[in-house]
């Protein structure tokens, strides 16, 4: 608190917890609040936020409520899942791939209004201040940034519900007790923590999942589908055109029917600690599941295994908020450069929980009928290099046999 | 067939093809044969195999019928199963882990009975033919090996029965026709591939599963199961301890029940083509999420990172049938070094082709409720060691920023 | 040598043994040959083998020779060096390098021509077969492959110098003996092997080395030159700016002077066995180190680190002969995007056998003499931040110990 | 300085500024100071310490000065080398290699003496304070850790000395002014960086080294030594056998005769800059190449090749100060896997700062004369079996290049 601040962004959700940081920033720093509001496909009303912030005394001109659904899935999902990232070999990174968009938009509209802070409603224990920040500094090295979370003293929820009532913050009813979790939500996945999820033995209470059919009340009936993909994106979903927001918006709500993306994890976060995390992510998983299908057909097996290994990593670094850095964007140019011929179409069977890909077609497939076939395959293959092939390859484990004698 | 060969071990099922090999062997090369025939939980009766061998002449003390289950589990499934691996992101690689065995017990018989040669009965195509050489080769690198496949001129079904038939080797009814699909089996899986499943577009028909219910057909309720796992391994299940062996067969026998552990794949093959694949490993499924979800709370981040990035390559050298590899030791000795506090208690839910982890518990859990909560943690973790955290992760994209200004 | 082949593009060198297999070729398969001489800067003259193939029978119009040096240097060298790629840790790759471009150039005459063939005239347990025939089936998959060391029955240098003056090619006095090592040569390196090298425990003699001095023998005193980049790439000597190649040969006369780049080597071949090599290459030591000391102020740590992950594997690829493949090209897709901004001079010291980076300047370096600075650095880093980031770097390994207890 | 501290652990060199820390932390916590002090053949006296510490009222009882020599080459400095870590692919992390060691004792030291605290004098902005940290909270999760240097407002060296006079601590002559860099010395290596060193386009003067000759000084005659390996570990020089340190200490001498080992490097470091510093590591860079050099005839390619991947990430965590992190533990058990049959015999010539592998022999060998030579092999290699190879790595190439027609 010991730097001045003119004028400040806040990553503003129209929330209890972001009003109340609106409030604290403006009477701690004296400062100028600029709010943003992201659409990033969260299903929920954008205008009350504006009406809370002009209520609170932001300047209408200073209030940003922007539609980024396209862009956040056409720059920021679409090329995460030419990876097959999975952090952890299970979580498809919903929250993670979030924090940079909106980083950037912040910095962009701190550029446009002249600010010199900018300010995010995340907490001290998790990994999305990190996303958050490392994003701010890639982006605007000498932003000041403030995280109210690890500044304030408002350690508890009664604390913050005094803390608005006194400024007259309107606090929801639902928002006096605590929340029995706290969650996070996107056009690609809602995320819940914390509460009644963080003893890791008992199973997540039904009612935390709000984006998915719980798969025993899913239809009895398998549905079948079929995306399109170009260059190793989605274009069209059975076999109509569809921009990329758009079709990860039919996915989700294909995968909702289906109770299709549920994840019950315990992770570890970037800061050090263990986690347990429940996900829901519908559109993704049918998504990553056909992308991989697709793949299986087009891509040559060396790139098939290089991009297995590097996508480790990348996801770690998606995980630990470092999509603004030169590693990342190396490890995009080589899964990007593998894409150019990941065309064609997968077919995928959706049922109680289930994305299958059941059939695959491409007009670039590396599968070839002729070659690998029992049958006579007339010349296409010699099954006489393979005593050639196995030979060699047994060269080097032949003279380790005779010195080590197993 | 330049060199003279005196005694062949010959890796015998007792099926038609192998009996083929077994007098084609002595015709060719007018060697004895020793058959040696396995039982991996493959599921079908061995005894039979005997009355085959000695009616084609085979010495009784040349046949070798071997029950090596247990040591198929505890020393193959198990060690790859503390890796997670998977080949090309979802296949369990049920086939390529029992080769290896095979192979080595292969060996050890061409010791024991003075033995100058082995044989096999996999094709000039696939993968099989690597893993048993290169088993082979380095278990014994001066062994001769007869690859029939390779070699004869037997390459119809029609000619294969013409032989069958020259040479009084009964021809079982359902093998007259061509089998509509080629399987493999054993205690881990059954894979299928071939014929009728060809073409990658055209979903795999019902018919070829034969180790799992139609998830369709499975119990519209759930159940709930739990493994405990000591340094890593499964040791009992509800509680009820258990061999190796026996856990994967009772898990083998709920995944049946709930349809879990299909897949549809077109994989890459080592020998460089494409293949299309249908696998069954339904108490492997199961048991991989299991070991997961048990390493979520035991596993250190650092360890468990490192884990998933080796366990690409490591998937990749049993695939490719370098289990006999120094290569594939180091990474086993890598990954081994980190499951000693893999203790513990997993629950999962099976339902309808899928075995979720719901909860884990464990004496050696890393995961601390006291350090996560959203709740005051009396000082468990200062928020504010968060800042100097991002500053430093953010101080090189910060000098970079100021350089390239994006 | 059961298919037909019409006309055949063969790599010809004008020495014995590629004029052996010139006459071979049109003996053993009746067709036409066109030979193909490249001028990689191995530093001979070329006009003689034009002489020696039209003496053969060569048409005119089939006689291709072409200067490939500054495309070499260019699309090859350069390219390789920005990855820092050393195999094994110590091989700078130059024969390895040369193979992919002169399989290009024979795959496009072979075009040109309407060739239905290529040949070479590498030995069936060297690397090199494998780099020429993968890079020919990379590039012109049907075409057929003549690799006469693995064919004919010219098993001894006696037998080989037989069929030479049985068909009147000139055999060179010096040829007559064996000669007492093998060697190939470009712009890059002169590598030697086999014969007199063949025992590990003994030194490479000292006439062996042919384009370097011996350290003993250079100068007393150091020479300081300075090498500048752009785009990872030099473009200049001392400050002149000179042509990737010119850049290059330059090099070597440094290095020669100085008795820089001599490797004495016992590698891996990709064939499986192991074999020693004697190596010079005297430019590209100096370029590689330079290259990393302009990389040290220019590029960022994720960037780098990255990088020299990323090398072991490159390396490998192009030892093994895979640059045209998906892998390698991915890799160079990430390695090349790494060096936009490395740019900079580097200043080196060479002094018998050494070349140390001494200094390095750019007007793109992320080095901050204000931010490192032992004094009073004036508010740019906080020395406080390191306490927090050390705290939550260590959070993981607090809870493993308080759990472990070491 | 919130939490009270009862006595207090700190590395003491004895030298000014930990001194000053000393009467620092008896000030500012008011707590008893228990000084350690490690001989790790840095060439110092350290019975000065002693005197030294006494003199400022520390116990005697609470002196500790040990000689770690030997267990410093034996358990990290030789763990290390067996991975033949380079950290950015030139620095022999001599002083990274230290760290844990000097932690690991204090650490052992505090539970001896029951403290509840340990300190250092490493800066802020260093590597250092985070590798003596990182090692301290694994050892000892709930140690208490000063660092007065992020702590305290000596922020000059005016300030210390003053400090210092003002506490009667007796400034030496020679630190009165500031020194023109700085220094940190053990067996393995001295570094030295700052202030003179600062700006990396300058060379770094001669009067900075302090443990080689400038090789323009060395002998102008070669020297030849060998060295023995037993499992990975060096044994004998010349002939003789030497216990761990007794035999890094002898190359050390050859080492600074010859001038080997200097380094002039612009590295990053883990805080997240770069800085400039200049290494000593006479023997270690023997070493060094004597231990790759025995790998090259002992080691497998596929266990070579995969340690070659593992190195760079061992090395960056020795450097980062992961040390005592279940990866580290996990790389260490897979490299050391590998070198059960690292045993033999490397020679080695020394020259004017190059030290080079001449020679190696192995009883345990890999390499084969019979198999590599170009002379008749008789049968130990059939030049067949290459096409076999070459076509089935080809395969997929071909297949590929059907599709992109290059």
């Amino acid at each position: 608190m010991s730097q001045p601040v003119n004028r400040v962004v806040l990553a503003y959700s129209g929330g209890l917890d972001t009003s109340v940081i609106l409030k604290w920033l403006k009477e701690t720093y004296n400062c100028e609040v600029v709010t943003f509001t992201a659409d990033l496909g969260q299903g929920e009303e954008l205008e009350p936020a504006r009406a809370k912030a002009l209520l609170m005394g932001v300047k209408p001109e200073h209030i940003f409520i922007d539609d980024l659904r396209e862009e956040f899935v056409r720059d920021y999902v679409f090329p995460m899942m030419r990876a097959n990232a999975l952090y952890e070999g299970t979580y498809l990174l919903g929250t993670s791939i979030a924090r940079p968009l909106i980083a950037k938009r912040q910095i962009e509209i701190a550029k446009m209004v002249g600010a010199d802070a900018v300010s995010h409603g995340a907490t001290g224990k998790g990994n999305d201040q990190v996303r958050f920040e490392l994003g701010y500094y890639a982006l605007q090295p000498d932003i000041k940034v403030i995280a109210p979370w690890r500044e304030w003293d408002l350690t508890s929820r009664t604390k913050l519900i005094e803390y608005a009532e006194k400024h007259q913050i309107p606090v929801p009813k639902d928002k006096r007790g605590e929340s029995p979790f706290s969650t996070d939500a996107n056009m690609l996945h809602t995320s819940s923590e914390g509460k009644v999820l963080e003893n890791p033995w008992d199973e997540v209470p039904d009612y935390v999942y709000s984006r998915t059919n719980n798969p025993e009340d899913a239809p009895d009936t398998p549905e079948y589908i079929t995306i399109d993909f170009e260059k190793g994106d989605g274009v069209a979903l059975n076999g109509e055109a569809m921009s990329p927001a758009t079709l990860l918006e039919a996915l989700n709500g294909l995968g909702k029917t289906h109770g299709i993306g549920r994840l019950d994890l315990v992770e570890n976060r970037f800061v050090g600690m263990k986690s347990r995390g429940m996900y829901e992510t519908p559109g993704g998983t049918i998504y990553h599941a056909a992308h991989r299908g697709i793949e299986q057909i087009t891509l040559d097996r060396g790139a098939a295994h290089l991009k297995d290994e590097l996508a480790v990593r990348y996801a770690e670094l998606i995980y630990n908020g470092f999509w603004f850095s030169p590693e990342r964007e190396m490890l995009q140019a080589a899964i990007d450069h593998s894409q150019a011929r990941v065309n064609g179409t997968v077919r995928l069977k959706l049922y109680k929980g289930q994305a299958s890909v059941v059939g695959r077609k491409s007009p670039d497939t590396l599968y070839s009928e002729k070659v690998v076939t029992f049958e006579e395959d007339a010349g296409a293959y010699d099954q006489r290099d393979a005593a050639g092939f196995i030979k060699l390859n047994a060269l080097r484990l032949r003279l380790l046999g005779r010195r080590d004698g197993r």
